[in-house]
């Protein structure tokens, strides 16, 4: 496998282990965690650098799924104890999982250490983890990232919201659900949450909406695509995650923070989400390839154009006076 | 006003008054309906004629609503009795309404009658109303219409399923929720349910998402367009029944019922239906522009596109070998 050998998207989040139960099936001890996910959505755009912790349970296998997509694991640490357990189930509707188990194991007392090439890095992902390990994280980068965006979920705007806050004044885009962005900013309408955000200094707030797809409300403008309608979901973990490494993998190999570029990025961050719910786990992004990638890309222009009309986009309208 | 003479589109439904509570605030006792809004929003395409009944209470003032719209009303019966009466409540979310009280009145015992004019109706809308009433209407056509659509509610689907499935495989264009295709087909996903419809024969299933926007399941493409991102929802009744009057309003303006018709069509349709939920009621349809719906055309245009990448549609993908 050749890819590029710049390191050019920094992740830091969870590796894990997860167990799942869907409405199409369980699957226990599989591979997880959002670095995970976000990293091998990202590595087939460019190449992605994961900064975790693992314990000494951490199969060389999974190690392999990493590196052979051509993620750089230097800073993949291993420490005693066990790895980072999550256990959840999704009833009918798949758009909310409910947590049955999270232990921390080895992430309770994680400290991450940036090697000087990952301080380089000039994309940056912090993955959903506690503020002060975000924080911990940007506070080493010898130089202000070009683009730098974070993820967090309720528990921490419940229990670390200073902290949290503070962090999204650094970054420049915030992708959360839609739950999250209200309960963040304590607006009931999503519209008002983003204003209000933005207000703070975002370039964006990029809220995921799992099968209702994903909205970017970036300073300049709104953009929304829908989710690829699928038949069969059997694992919606990792969705969001697969949704941020498409959209920074694009962003990053394309080397353009602007608007357009976030548009066509969301839609790859799409495309990726709808592949990683087709099987449980990271299953579909292993066996994924660049055709696939393609061609899914190919129908969601599919999905939402609508020619305006020629000579002008209005519509037919009845002329009253 | 002038409008043009001829009638394009017959609507069968309800004509009302509504007690609506959302968390915006209260109203009680206004105009409301199926038919009403229907046609009001289709007015501002095209010429529309109602087929409903209406009590001995039925305002004069509520008449010129209609009448002021262009809108055909001498297929609008007046029963002794009252005016059908529906009161609901909105929570927070704003998605689905609680049905605090229902009142038939004029309703339990209508026949439709059509003219002779309304009988030759090229585009027909069978609003949500008992499958009886709906086939009642088609019965009476004198020639096939060019695009049959209907709507219909969760009641007849668990009451008169068998009647239902009967009318539906007359018509061209089913306008539902995404829970009534559920239920209706037993089918848990959304894309399943729609592929068991359209095999039925329909040329469309058209899924209406409210604050998530619609998707066209058209027997040769799927086609998804987000709502418009609103700031303050007041009221979302009637917002399926103007979403439906713009769709089928701009396919008999342009008299086109083919798959690209339909795509505009439902942004046209996402367009009225994002006015009527700005205010109580009819209001905001009552001050509605001819440009501000093609602003609001343009506005989706804007809030959808992402170009696809010069010379070819693919993403930048990383070289794996």
């Amino acid at each position: 496998m050749a890819v590029r050998r710049e390191m050019n998207i920094l992740v830091v989040g969870s590796v894990a282990y997860d167990s799942v139960e869907t409405p199409k099936g369980k699957n226990d001890h599989q591979l997880g965690g959002s670095a995970t996910y976000f990293s091998v959505s990202a590595s087939f755009f460019t190449r992605v650098g994961v900064v975790a912790v693992v314990g000494k349970d951490f199969a060389k296998d999974d190690l392999s799924v990493l590196e052979g997509h051509g993620v750089d694991t230097s800073g993949l640490e291993t420490d005693s104890g066990e790895t980072f357990r999550w256990a959840g189930k999704y009833t009918d509707e798949m758009n909310a999982a409910v947590t049955i188990e999270t232990r921390l194991n080895v992430f309770e007392h994680f400290r991450p250490r940036l090697s000087p090439d990952h301080r380089r890095a000039p994309y940056l992902f912090l993955a959903n983890i506690s503020p002060d390990l975000q924080h911990a994280v940007l506070d080493q980068m010898s130089a202000r990232p070009r683009l730098i965006a974070c993820d967090t979920m309720n528990l921490w705007i419940e229990i670390a919201k200073p902290r949290l806050l503070e962090l999204i004044d650094k970054v420049d885009v915030l992708m959360i659900n839609e739950a999250e962005a209200k309960q963040l900013t304590g607006e009931k309408s999503l519209v008002s949450a983003a204003a209000q955000l933005v207000k703070r200094g975002l370039q964006a707030l990029v809220i995921k909406r799992g099968e209702y797809g994903a909205v970017v409300f970036h300073r300049e403008f709104t953009f929304a695509t829908p989710a690829y309608p699928l038949a069969r979901v059997v694992d919606p973990t990792g969705a969001g995650d697969s949704f941020a490494g498409g959209f920074m993998g694009y962003l990053a190999a394309v080397d353009d923070t602007g608007g357009e570029a976030m548009r066509r990025a969301a839609v790859a961050g799409s495309v990726m989400a709808s592949y990683t719910v087709e099987e449980f786990g990271l299953k579909r992004l292993k066996s994924l390839t660049q055709k696939e990638i393609n061609g899914r890309f190919g129908a969601f222009v599919e999905l939402t154009r609508f020619h305006p009309l020629g000579g002008g986009q209005g519509l037919p309208l009845v002329q009253k006076v």
